[in-house]
């Protein structure tokens, strides 16, 4: 496989700092990690993770990084577990527990000892580069850029964040049966400076070049490979071009008939029945995982042998919101099932790209297939079938589609459309870096915010409900993980462009409901191959181009204007 | 509270051998264990897990421990999870990462700088008395002990045996579809090679006095304070009375009318609400835990919080089989559920006195209690209408009952009534002792299994299915378990002869459906005492005399032979 080890200024300054002056405390000989012997399970023994390398600081280091993915693992189960079954009396005890594992990893991760077997390792490397295939330069270039992100945090930073992470999750959920800012304040607040601290001794140690802000810190963690000023180029073009399309497709739509509102109810167990039927139709495999209702918000994660897919309880009036909430999370369901961990299985080489990508993943089959004409002429017969709403005139393909590509400017980015989605996101990246820069204070944001959004959209929200408080993501501590969502459908459209001239019969196959020739397409380009490449490289590797709002623009173009 | 310090000959001297003699790398300073900061969660900080202590070595052990406890509930959730929830594509990452979590908790806890803190700890024990209360004494004490029994062990040894643990649970389900010794005897060669060599190293390093065997080693871990002499001497009793009244029980239920066998089919789900509904009238609380299905055997556990019943999938043609089930572990339950750990959480002795004790609080509730017959008049009536099987003949309280206490002599110890069940018990130490000794092969087991069922009951299993691959125990690595069946059985007997004086209404109570004041006399009595006393010690407190076979043989001499 051709590698193109495209590495911006940017991370070339990064990784050639050398680690001596990334860890203050690194040397210390006294400090030294006791290490862990490494156990081989009899079945595992010839995957690449355990495969002898002639470096053995390298086969140290795969060794530590096989247990820090496991701690990674067991938090993703004692995660998925916290929203589909722990019983509530175990809240409080489950918080220590989870920031306990966040903490051991840390310690474990943080540690002098792997600074050094990483300086070693490279020696060996440069000594001897018939030893270093091209997994395992990435798989040690990944570990050196984990342990850089990490290595300067506070233990106890970490533990106190991943609590009031999980507790955010519930107050959320609280906050929002009673539009209740008064508690959502002081808790953000909390987080908000909690998370700066933690990004403050996250932000880059090197002098000689460019010093790096903390929301800067905060997104290399969700969107490794991407710089502010990129994103605020690219978000700038998209937004100039959206103003000038955005009312061409409102008057578009006005002067069509408005699509019939769907008729309920909508069962339960046939609507779960309908998502699992579509997961298996895009080719995620249920012996790996599976798909589960939640009372809190949606999430996805796990690992290739127990991915979940976690939707908010379904809403017995409009199986399409479960639905859209179900292929969006398949998309992140296969990519994490593709990834190449069945022979790399802990390696950080086999880890997944960041969350644009991910996203992209997930928005490919929601919004760029899923939204397709072709996919509600197969879709609709069968609901109006599952559903026994037999010829409903709200349950026509013509419909369901005209239902799912209606533009409208609301206040809400759950239920936004594929045009205005890019606004909320934008909204959302512009005060996230000013509570972070200071300019922005808690208490201000609902007014920022309603300021905000009357300017993007001209629409103003009910209530900080609608508005400041719908998103779960600060609640939980994810600050610099909204661009993802635009950046991923920026990817997702760009990609797609390359995918309908490699499966000409897309739309055949969609009305087919046969997603398998995607899927497996995807993970040839993207999934299997894990972090051997960057994300930029990646990009260019597929599309031979980087990344441009381009493809998507024309896409929303083809679709909104012409009908295409 | 007054507490009776008797510790038995044996436990004194096996604590009061040096720690330097039991822990041979002691106080080498650079194997020391790099300690965490203790992070105290606000909620929690008057609990007395968190209590300042003018000792500053026992306070590290508290939150050393704390740790421990903190694997160990992680680890019980990853247990329910693999039962119930796990996709079956997760099994290998599984054994994985719960044997790396054995191995990290081992490794905290076998460590030499937890040697040198209990040591510290005690001689400011000795010195500043006042300082320490009761509960104080004892959880250093336990943490002692704990730290005995495990800091010996190889870490490797402790990671592969929770691997071939939870791989025995899968294998014991695969050879009981097809009887198949082929697969089941290598497996249990190689489980019984690895405890061996686990047991060796468990084995008291206590030259000046009795020297320990492997068996009693392993006995140690499940049933604390018991040496096999003693059980020995109480078996013997047991067999030569129950060899006596046996032959009468049975002629007496010979002269009677056999009792009507149930007719089915019982839906799933109505099993499953009256389970449910049964554990609520036994005080369990659905807040702080749950009731589950599985396809492996059954399973309690968890922590006070998020305590799991594992129950085997329900048969739907007889729904005594998973009431049985239910009431059993809904035993266990109470007891988790009311240790002391809101104020004592993850310490030592904030734990449960071992399994002898967790059994007899499953079986006072299977089978002290719900074999009487005022619970089936509650009963009766009730499940007639829940299963519409009104003026069903096999639904009266009379002949539930009778189905319930009818004896038979079977070579099944899971459906064995409550009078021969400790032949089956009897039967499994004893060639557990043998396996350890070397006196018996695996080879030779189903040989020495048939002679010995023939010997204790005269009947010969079909074949090695319902022979010597009943049991889970043996798969899952539990050797030295089995005897808490029986002593629990006998715990529970004397431990009711006590509790029907305090209080006098019982057979009204379970003619209403009500054991919240059991619940409550046990948690009193047993429950939330945790570890404060020693179990010999706790029998004494509860009834004034050391554990005898007296009142169990008793009670079944009053329930089989005069109907009382």
């Amino acid at each position: 496989m051709k590698i193109i080890q495209t590495i911006s200024g940017f991370f070339r300054n990064f990784l050639f700092t050398p680690l001596k002056r990334v860890f203050k405390g690194m040397g210390k000989k006294e400090e030294l990690l006791k290490l862990p012997a490494p156990f081989v399970p009899d079945e595992e023994a010839d995957s690449k993770q355990y495969e002898a390398h002639p470096s053995g600081a390298y086969m140290m280091l795969k060794m530590i990084f096989r247990d820090i993915g496991r701690y990674n693992a067991v938090i993703e189960t004692l995660g998925r577990d916290f929203l589909t079954a722990m019983p509530k009396g175990a809240y409080k005890s489950r918080l220590g527990q989870i920031g306990f594992l966040h903490r051991r990893k840390h310690e474990e991760l943080a540690n002098p000892q792997v600074a050094a077997f990483i300086e070693e390792a490279h020696t060996h490397e440069k000594s001897n580069p018939k030893d270093w295939d091209d997994w395992d330069h990435a798989n040690l270039r990944e570990m050196e850029i984990m342990y850089r992100h990490h290595c300067q945090v506070d233990p106890e930073l970490i533990e106190r964040r991943a609590r009031l992470g999980y507790e955010g999750r519930r107050v959320h959920s609280d906050v929002m049966k009673n539009n209740d800012w008064d508690t959502a304040r002081p808790f953000l607040e909390d987080m908000i400076s909690l998370t700066r601290r933690i990004a403050e001794s996250k932000c880059l140690r090197d002098n000689e070049h460019e010093s790096e802000s903390p929301y800067q810190a905060l997104m290399r963690e969700y969107i490794p490979g991407f710089r502010i000023a990129d994103i605020e180029k690219i978000f700038g073009q998209t937004r100039t071009k959206l103003d000038e399309i955005l009312p061409q497709i409102l008057e578009k739509q006005a002067a069509e008939k408005a699509p019939l509102p769907l008729k309920g109810p909508f069962p339960e167990t046939q609507q779960m029945w309908l998502n699992k039927t579509l997961l298996r139709a895009i080719g995620f495999d249920f012996s790996r995982g599976g798909l589960y209702e939640t009372g809190f918000n949606p999430v996805e994660g796990g690992t290739p042998e127990d991915t979940h897919l976690v939707i908010k309880a379904v809403n017995q009036n409009n199986f399409l919101i479960s639905m859209k909430s179900t292929l969006h999370e398949g998309g992140h369901g296969l990519y994490v099932q593709g990834l190449p961990r069945d022979i790399w299985r802990y390696q950080p080489v086999g880890y997944d790209m960041g969350n644009a990508w991910h996203e992209s993943q997930a928005l490919m089959i929601e919004m760029i297939l899923g939204r397709r004409r072709e996919f509600f002429d197969y879709l609709a017969p069968r609901v109006e079938g599952l559903f026994q709403k037999f010829n409903d005139p709200s349950m026509t393909a013509d419909n369901l589609y005209q239902l799912k590509t209606r533009v409208k400017k609301t206040a809400d980015r759950k239920t936004a459309d594929e045009v205005t989605y890019f606004y909320h996101i934008n909204l959302r990246f512009e005060l996230e870096r000013k509570l972070f820069s200071g300019e922005l204070e808690v208490k201000d944001l609902p007014d920022a915010w309603s300021a905000g959004l009357e300017e993007a959209l001209g629409v103003t929200p009910e209530n900080n409900m609608h508005g400041c408080l719908q998103d779960v993501h600060w609640f939980v501590g994810k600050f610099g993980y909204f661009p993802s969502y635009s950046l991923g459908h920026m990817i997702a459209a760009q990609v797609y462009t390359v995918m309908r001239k490699d499966i000409q019969n897309i739309p055949e196959l969609l009305s087919e409901g046969n997603l398998i020739p995607v899927r497996d397409w995807l993970n040839h380009k993207v999934h299997k191959t894990g972090r051997l490449n960057r994300p930029g490289a990646l990009m260019e590797e597929i599309t031979g181009a980087p990344l441009s709002p381009g493809p998507l623009l024309a896409h929303l173009e083809e679709r909104y204007l012409h009908n295409a």
